[in-house]
């Protein structure tokens, strides 16, 4: 048999057992407090017909998609010309039909559409899974990665807006993570972009604003103004872009009216942590009303997060007017951001509670007989199921992290008595079963 | 905008919450079993390379492959004269370098021996992951499902083999399911098949006996003799196949003798709901030792998982004899048969615990408040979030399933007394909030 080196492809990840722990314990603890929210999981297949997948996707982002080859004789319906001619581009289409999700908010709105009739609206719904680009692979960026969105479909309210900053706070809270969330409205940029009568570059200068961050305010009125903007077009976007309070905004359009009157309801509530951003852009495109971003208040690592109101999300599907609302959360950043302030829970790894070694035989056969117990009393535990030295059981023990140990030896099936270990203190007692079962339930 | 149909690829679902949270349930419940005997999970990507996927299977089986199409320009490499030819197989390995998983056995080996010195020996890992397979899709057959494996490497003692059989009993009684576990060794089945002498048609014969539940004894005996075997034989073997006392067996070669010891020494331990199965086969290849699979005993319905022993599981990259030993639980059959059934828990959509109604805006302000209150106490709930009508608001009530409704009206304000309302039972009570949080608590 030919040797198949054991691989992954570039950009793949395996998860070690502790790894695995640690992004389990991620999920489960956003997942916990979107339930607590009344928002509901749902699961869509990692594969959908290209045409959802390209439908609103511009072409680069379609470069970005994992393509997956037709099954069967896939070359039989290609055009010949295009093969001879070696076209990628069309031969693509062709022969493949199927791509792997690239996010999780195309699948939301096909989803919508094809089981509007089973949902109930407003529709609450979570989804923590992996998508996959075929993006160049860098540091920190990965092909397959976790993405995790909550949103509310159907529901214009600005109480979501709300709740979803209250949601943030209190999954990082949980999370043990202090986070500053700053919010802004679409409306907001768009009125201001009107109030400067540069509506025709809206989306130039958004882009351009979405910069702020890194090149600093300067600089962003130095780009805008190059987008052949008067000078006193750039000076009047600059005083908008320093306002930090959004009372003071000069409301001369009823877009900047809409704007800072819901950004004005969501800051009524004073949930913790949230600030008003004149500046926060989130990209060009989606977005419609509020906006939100979520950052680590403890060190510098860029969002944690973001999300905001869009309002044609099903209109691909030719299902006008439906409105949604949501946020997500950067699950491999926020994965970074624990593993860098060393902020996960110890013990995570789900290792056993207690584990038996023994010296022989025998030993087994009485200590498989206490496993019986221990697990009757519902307490992870387990045997080390082969004859081996001392040394190397130990070796296991250590390795997976347990946290008791009790070895079986001969004294121990004569007395009775067992020796119990704590594997973090080094501190040993001599118990009973009952003993040892009633201090590790 | 080209209007696009909200559809999926042919074979695969989405799940809607309610299936969802079942799902979840499944999974949570035999989750947790896996972790009290001390697995822990891991995960893998969906794809690997193909000559990873490809390495072991044989030309079937790669033809149910779903192959990802190369990146960028992925027909600059591939053959001029192939193409021109529409060889679909010989273009496929050019243009295609990753495929899906189509079983978490193979990433597993891959796993093993790529984390080799991350991993502690004996490595007991779960993993409760989709795979796809580019099938025919048909009822109950689907290209995307869930496996659910838990494995053992490294280890040759047979108390693991014991521990899988607790494992089937512990999680199939959570589940709260009836099963029957059978066991064999395959060192029997080949035992048997020398001692009658035709050990030359080994594979042909297992597969043979492999059908022997739906055709009956007397026709495998029919079917093994058409393989030109003698009469004398095929007695010999119905002899065989006739024994369900595992003492009875006659002792006539050293296979057969390994393989008694093992299920006798298996059997020893009495794990309820075990017993021996002579014709118990599992399919033909990759099994080498003990054998079980497990059964609902409550209606008939084919195996719900099966599993067993094998040595060879590493080697396709180069490393030979790691022993592994494991069982799977037949995730969809599981749900299909809890569904059946009717044996899924009440109340598992994990809809909130209490929802919020009002009767407009100073009303809804005034249930926010009590909400918080209400979330405070880390009870799940929701208030609906727009202003609607009541009758709207209560259909959404029961859609969602949530346990309790709270009305706000303006009697509510102004009295501070709520009416909470069970919606299962139609029960009402008037209580402050207080004594709703102590309620619901």
């Amino acid at each position: 048999m030919e040797k198949i080196k054991a691989a992954l492809p570039k950009g793949f990840r395996d998860f070690l057992p502790e790894q695995t722990a640690k992004r389990n314990y991620i999920s489960q603890t956003i997942q916990s407090v979107f339930e607590k929210y009344g928002f509901q999981g749902i699961e869509t297949p990692v594969m959908e017909n290209l045409k959802t997948l390209t439908g609103k996707y511009s072409d680069e982002v379609n470069k970005l998609l994992f393509k997956t080859l037709n099954s069967g004789d896939f070359l039989a319906k290609a055009d010949a010309d295009l093969l001879v001619d070696k076209n990628s581009t069309k031969v693509s289409s062709q022969i493949s039909e199927k791509g792997m999700r690239y996010d999780l908010t195309i699948p939301l709105a096909r989803y919508v559409v094809q089981h509007e009739n089973d949902l109930v609206f407003p529709f609450k719904r979570f989804h923590i899974a992996p998508v996959w680009r075929a993006d160049r692979p860098q540091r920190g960026r990965y092909r397959e990665f976790y993405q995790c969105d909550v949103d509310i479909i159907g529901s214009k309210s600005l109480i979501n807006e709300v709740e979803f900053a209250q949601i943030y706070n209190e999954a990082f809270e949980k999370l043990n993570l202090k986070v500053d969330i700053k919010i802004n409205s679409r409306k907001i940029l768009m009125g201001m972009i009107e109030a400067i009568g540069a509506l025709d570059k809206a989306t130039k200068i958004i882009t351009i604003i979405d910069k702020i961050d890194k090149i600093g305010l300067d600089k962003v009125v130095e780009e805008v103004t190059q987008l052949s903007i008067s000078e006193e077009q750039s000076a009047k976007l600059k005083t908008f872009l320093s306002t930090t309070d959004i009372n003071q905004i000069e409301l001369s359009n009823d877009t900047l009216k809409e704007g800072v009157a819901e950004v004005q309801f969501i800051l009524k509530y004073q949930v913790p942590n949230v600030t008003f951003d004149i500046s926060l852009a989130r990209g060009a495109d989606y977005y419609t009303g509020v906006i939100l971003e979520v950052f680590c208040a403890e060190m510098d690592f860029g969002a944690l997060g973001g999300g905001g109101r869009y309002d044609n999300l099903t209109e691909m599907f030719g299902k006008k007017d439906v409105t949604g609302v949501g946020i997500s959360f950067g699950f491999e950043r926020v994965y970074d951001v624990l593993e860098s302030l060393n902020k996960f829970p110890e013990n995570i790894q789900s290792a056993p509670t207690l584990l038996f070694l023994h010296f022989g035989e025998a030993e087994q056969e009485f200590a498989f007989d206490l496993l019986q117990k221990i697990r009757k009393a519902n307490i992870s535990s387990e045997i080390y199921p082969d004859q081996a030295k001392m040394k190397k059981q130990m070796k296991y023990a250590n390795g997976k992290g347990v946290k008791y140990i009790c070895v079986i030896g001969s004294d121990e099936i004569e007395s009775g008595a067992l020796t119990l270990k704590n594997m973090e203190t080094g501190d040993q007692e001599s118990l009973s079963i009952e003993e040892v079962i009633e201090k590790l339930k």
